[in-house]
């Protein structure tokens, strides 16, 4: 751990712990969950471990969850369990929600406060720290970072991104064996990110071992159709058959969500329809080629098949080292992680302050993507693969050997 | 392997063979072109292994793959690649194009033929079997069973099914865990059907796991909307979360299809949109609950993470049959699989006239639905669970610990 946020100084103070859950989940959050609670056992400055059941929501309903109760192969069976084991919510706090998020703290005698979540949950965990403060009441509050979209700051990637990426990675490779196996098809493939690319991104990471075209297109450049169509054109021409993969959240030139339903979610993030069928019927009426739209959507972030050993590991560890932070006295800070890929992929955790990450999304790289805008570069790949820690299957030559070489 | 169909007696005879897949691959067609030629390499009578790429546009085309010149460990390789590894095909056969297939299988000296597909393809299979016989060229012609929708008539099931079945058991449990840990939410999971629920029926086997609701409804019963917005508010109004598991093919009681993008494919089959979206939709605009609509639509069929170990099996071994069954003078049917579940899962090869499962869409029996016509009853889950072959995940218990018992 580095970096050094708030007062420091080991508190020794006895009190109970209580650990909250922001947003969706994602393959690993309860990962984060098991290297706290395992971690707080090891401390006897910390009493009761609790969780707060639906989020921020079980802590005004006072209905929290007494975790040290559970046995000790429940909690090491965390590392493999989808979704969030203690619940989530989505609820945005008003103002002056947090003096009841406060009483129930003191009611209980919280002294360590972890919130796992990302960029809006960390913004909920600095107000609390901030109101804390002001009112003389002493918790150590620490984030631990957690999103599949890979869009907060202050961290070189956020644990859930790891195990997203290798969804995206292998569900795209699968389905472009698909279109390559039939004759000249399109698919286009509709992958979870709101304003940040990194998930879709990822769906280039087998792009070696394709048989067929890929395009990519993330929501950090606006997609113009016209051009879409010359793109979707030129490549379906050299009848190799074409996946197209899309994020949900991308906007058009006049900076319409092209999945919008028109709903919005309680933060005002639209609620998106499809994107992928949006463009698959574009394509079907422009160019009278048959395309596909799928839609994983949710399965990848619950989905425990492409969990990545590496995001199990770092998601273990943040956990951990929030409660390591907060026991030496750290506050007001999330856990980040520090990562170096030359020569090989280290990582350690660090610290940084809720401030400089709360509300902040960090958006894809336009220099990681393509100057035509439709694919994805090298840099990106090498930054991605230690996190989906994705081996290249065995499989993916077959349809060289075979449908390709023989054109 | 039993039953009696065409004419018997060994050929004797030397010749080539010639596999080709029709249709949309499933996680284990190339388990069964596996199948056949290690099968057919023990056999002398047969000379050269051709796969006809992609299907029978590659029969004419003359583009003929030579399989048997490919090294043993790469024909292993097929047991776990997706897709179809010699590429398969939609194309319907007019008249007057069977002719030109004859001329092939003479041009190579074809004395084997085997058509890997579902029902469309078992037509095909039966028409060039009829034409073979009343030209006077001799060539046995069998049909290997496949496909993820399961409605191949004269096999208790086909494969491909097992392994469809188990992606949608645990993304439909998975989403539901999703569903569940976020205060009550609407997922709709749409899964591959057009007029058989085998596979979205499948979406219960883990139901008793499920901590929310979980409504399904197939293609076999038109979909009442004022009904179902019922269903869907009772659901909602237990507050568990609600999964909603739908079939691609779902109509209404108007008879038309839901996700209906009013594009036909080349057996007239409708191209479908999203019947899921549409339901989200009609969720939100007439309930103001909020409603996602997921649709993971090929990975379903491709996805090598959730293929069935039972699947898998019995797929190589209706390769090998089809094979056995040639060299033994069997002509014009397909190879079936003949199942017992009591006292445990048991099944052996067996053979149908081609012309009995031509065309025919074994569809979902009303009897294993419930009658209100939303839940699927145990005498399925009995039927499908060895076909999946799905271990029930340790996972599954850890939120009725936590955020349902707290209630």
């Amino acid at each position: 751990m580095t970096g050094k946020t708030g007062k420091t100084g080991k508190t020794g103070k006895t009190g109970n712990m209580l650990i909250a859950h922001g947003g969706g989940p994602t393959p690993v959050i309860n990962a984060s969950l098991r290297g706290a609670i395992e971690q707080a056992g090891r401390h006897k400055e910390i009493g009761n471990i609790f969780g707060a059941r639906f989020g921020v929501e079980g802590i005004f309903k006072d209905e929290l969850i007494n975790l040290g109760a559970l046995a000790d192969e429940k909690i090491r069976l965390l590392s493999h369990t989808p979704a969030s084991a203690i619940g989530s919510c989505r609820r945005k706090l008003a103002d002056n929600d947090y003096p009841l998020v406060l009483d129930c703290l003191k009611r209980h005698n919280i002294r360590y406060f972890f919130y796992n979540g990302g960029n809006d949950s960390m913004d909920t965990c600095d107000k609390i720290h901030k109101l804390a403060c002001r009112s003389g009441y002493e918790v150590q509050v620490i984030g631990i970072p957690k999103t599949v979209d890979n869009d907060l700051a202050g961290t070189d990637h956020a644990p859930g991104y790891g195990s997203a990426a290798r969804y995206a990675a292998f569900s795209a490779l699968e389905l472009a064996l698909d279109a390559a196996s039939l004759p000249a098809r399109v698919v286009v493939l509709e992958l979870m990110g709101r304003n940040a690319g990194w998930i879709t991104a990822a769906a280039s990471l087998f792009q070696a071992l394709m048989p067929c075209e890929h395009l990519v297109y993330l929501p950090e450049l606006a997609l113009d159709r016209e051009k879409f169509l010359v793109d979707v054109r030129e490549a379906y021409d050299r009848k190799r058959g074409l996946l197209i993969s899309v994020s949900e959240g991308l906007k058009d030139t006049a900076g319409a969500s092209l999945g919008d339903t028109g709903i919005r979610d309680e933060f005002g993030h639209i609620i998106h329809g499809g994107a992928a069928q949006h463009l698959a019927d574009l394509i079907m009426a422009e160019t009278g080629l048959k395309a596909r739209a799928e839609k994983p959507g949710l399965l990848g972030r619950v989905s425990m098949a492409h969990q990545s050993p590496t995001d199990l590991a770092e998601a273990y560890a943040v956990g951990a080292a929030a409660v390591e932070a907060a026991v030496r006295g750290e506050n007001g800070s999330m856990v980040s992680i520090e990562a170096e890929r030359e020569p090989a992929y280290t990582w350690r955790s660090g610290l940084v302050p809720l401030g400089l990450v709360a509300n902040i999304e960090k958006t894809f790289p336009r220099e990681w993507i393509n100057p035509a805008g439709n694919g994805i570069l090298a840099p990106f790949l090498s930054y991605c693969a230690p996190l989906a820690d994705a081996p290249a299957p065995s499989y993916a030559s077959f349809l060289r050997d075979t449908i390709i070489s023989a054109t």
